[in-house]
């Protein structure tokens, strides 16, 4: 019987020839990932197991970006948890502020995440890296902990939803909105614990940071993964930075899906998701009310590529962020924001009244660096919207795409990058 | 009878021809300045006065800096109560997030504090001013207020402390290095509830740059003021900036002092200020232990001008910041932080490993973007090393130049310019 992505993947993974949906395997993992919320509470639980190494020094990547740069006393303290077991057990994957990044950025830039791979996370957006043919996922602490020991985590083999997206994305149409569509059709809950193949033709026309970005919010659907099957794209990306062997997995032409759901691209707008769930999605064309906004962040794990940077940069060109709103951009890595520099974005940005932050996830989760106060609305290329994600209780959360949300910045209220002129 | 620099400037803001020493004057001021943590409590007495409009609505500025961008939800609510005061009285110099800077980096680059002036801030640093031959000083909150209502301020007329600085500065030595010097030899109470006048062949070659930072810690002495009498330098730095007319003012030669101290700058080696007070200083050729440092801290209101920033880069060239180190940059405005990556000083801060911040106060009050855990410590170009200023109460914190920050960086201990090679 045939498999699909995610199924092939588990049963290379635990020595099986056939893994079937609903068996629990136990798989060896690729990498293992912590950051400066859930590495701390890993690194308790790991000390617990009472080992004396971690099972591939190689193989564990440790990401302050959270409250980093240090937000507080607290995070301090946090950070140096994960500094302190980084130098003890010799991590070479642990990245300090200045080389660091937002960990899904960072990641598959550095080449640490591969085709094939099975990659987990004590994060939830570690389906990111999907993209690239992995399977990526996010664990509890205690899995993170006993990986970190022992190399191995336990899968439940998810059904799988294949979403075959076609035709021509119409201008301003990126990843973003073909992800938040999809929530916005099958809702929050509309992949629980499933994985997802995303594919057709829109698909393989896609950039990898557009690839990234719909992977990423795979979890918003309630997914386990939001797999796309490695082409030549991911091979050209991937050919100066992949640090291991890899072997490229695609679905069998028979594995058996749970659901194949056809999308035509060529018919969606820009897409908006009202507070405060990603699948309260509306096209652009379909909103009727002035919604005014306060704040635009531009970034995060979601949209912090260069070419999510290029779309806002684009937008704000010989244009001004509009009095009433302070806008916000976060480059996803270092190396990002050197090459956006280089590009004359930040020029742009800056000229524009853009503040360009150094490499951390900021506001998007209510962390730091741009919280809302009572009763401000922020429009967002992150990846949640739920109620205080960003800060009061009482503040809004739009998500959209990087043009969107440069637009909005200018108008002072939700718009599309045609109304900036 | 002569007049120093201050009584000249408090006799022309009070309409008198002579003031003396120890009399309390009602002075006109020029300027009024707030920021986030400061202005929401003045603006919370001026609505107790009971007035409908302020005094002159270009003459306030008013600069959220401090927790800015949003650190959290209070420090959001902070900035939505001065943003919605800037708003209702039309506050001409209200900056926002992306126009920003930190405030004494920012205001005398926008030309709105200038020679002759009378400037009171809600904030301890307000005596940057004292580089541009203004009587820049701090205020409360409630003088902020009542200031902002009748544009005047009660004075008490303070003697002054004349230093004259002798003789040529040895490679690497900046004002930084001279204030720290400075405070050193008269302690932190040394000039207290007085001014200080800067002045001698080192001043006039020092640049602006160079006497803005000296001016900055004229209150780490206890200074009212540190003024320096504006030349051709500053004539040339506010060509193009100056917002109002102004009037030069200079002390007569014929000026009482209470003090005159000569300090030959030949003799002067890179300062460091030992925790926990600015007085605490060594040269580095006294320093004999190895000092490890976990974090370098470059920018401020201190040390926060494209001057420092190239001294830094100077050092980063070809280096790599010491691993056990993160290294922070906080360029002090837009322009500046433009200006840097014109100039390459980025790249050379990035390939270094250094994390460019958007212009903040960042941790240098132990603000966010940077805070120390337990048991850290930190060189930093800042003006206060306190216990628990960065952070941790037992964390500690050591006053540089931003060519020793840089250095210190690089080799992981304190170390000066020379040491990097």
């Amino acid at each position: 019987m045939g498999m699909t992505m995610i199924e092939k993947i588990l049963a290379a993974h635990s020595d099986q020839d056939q893994v079937k949906v609903g068996e629990i395997v136990n798989a060896r993992v690729d990498m293992v990932l912590g950051n400066d919320i859930t590495a701390p509470v890993a690194i308790k639980e790991f000390n617990k197991i009472g080992v004396d190494k971690v099972f591939d020094k190689e193989r564990i990547a440790l990401v302050p970006d959270h409250f980093a740069p240090n937000k507080d006393i607290k995070a301090a303290e946090q950070v140096k948890v994960v500094r302190e077991f980084a130098q003890k057990y010799d991590i070479t994957n642990y990245f300090e502020v200045g080389q660091m990044g937002i960990e899904h950025v960072l990641l598959p830039e550095k080449g640490l995440t591969l085709p094939g791979e099975i990659i987990i996370g004590a994060d939830s957006h570690t389906c990111t890296y999907g993209a690239l043919g992995a399977l990526g996922t996010g664990v509890g602490s205690t899995d993170m902990a006993a990986a970190m020991a022992t190399g191995k985590a336990w899968f439940k083999v998810p059904p799988t939803i294949k979403i075959v997206y076609k035709g021509e994305l119409k201008p301003h149409v990126s990843g973003k909105d073909l992800i938040l569509y999809t929530i916005g059709k099958i809702g929050v809950d509309g992949a629980l614990y499933k994985a997802m193949e995303f594919t057709g033709e829109a698909i393989e026309n896609l950039s990898m940071d557009g690839r990234l970005t719909m992977s990423n919010m795979a979890i918003e659907a309630g997914g386990k993964a939001g797999l796309i099957a490695a082409d030549e794209k991911t091979e050209a990306y991937l050919k100066d930075r992949a640090q291991r062997e890899y072997t490229v997995v695609k679905p069998d032409e028979n594995a058996e899906y749970e659901e194949v759901i056809e999308i035509d691209v060529s018919q969606i707008a820009p897409q908006v998701a009202f507070p405060s769930l990603p699948e309260n999605t509306k096209g652009l064309d379909e909103i009727e009310e002035k919604i005014e906004i306060h704040q635009s962040v531009i970034g995060s794990c979601t949209n912090g590529r260069i070419e999510d940077l290029r779309a806002a940069a684009e937008v704000f060109k010989g244009q001004k962020v509009h009095k009433n709103v302070r806008c916000l951009v976060f480059p996803g890595t270092q190396a990002i924001y050197k090459q956006a520099m280089h590009e004359g974005i930040f020029d742009i940005f800056i000229d524009a009244g853009v503040a360009v932050s150094t490499p951390t996830c900021g506001p998007c989760l209510g962390g730091h660096m741009g919280i809302l106060a009572d009763g401000e609305r922020a429009i967002s290329t992150t990846n949640r919207n739920f109620v205080g994600r960003m800060g009061s209780t009482n503040s809004e959360v739009y998500l959209a795409s990087p043009a969107v949300a440069a637009a909005s910045a200018v108008k002072g209220y939700i718009a599309g990058p045609e109304e900036v002129k």
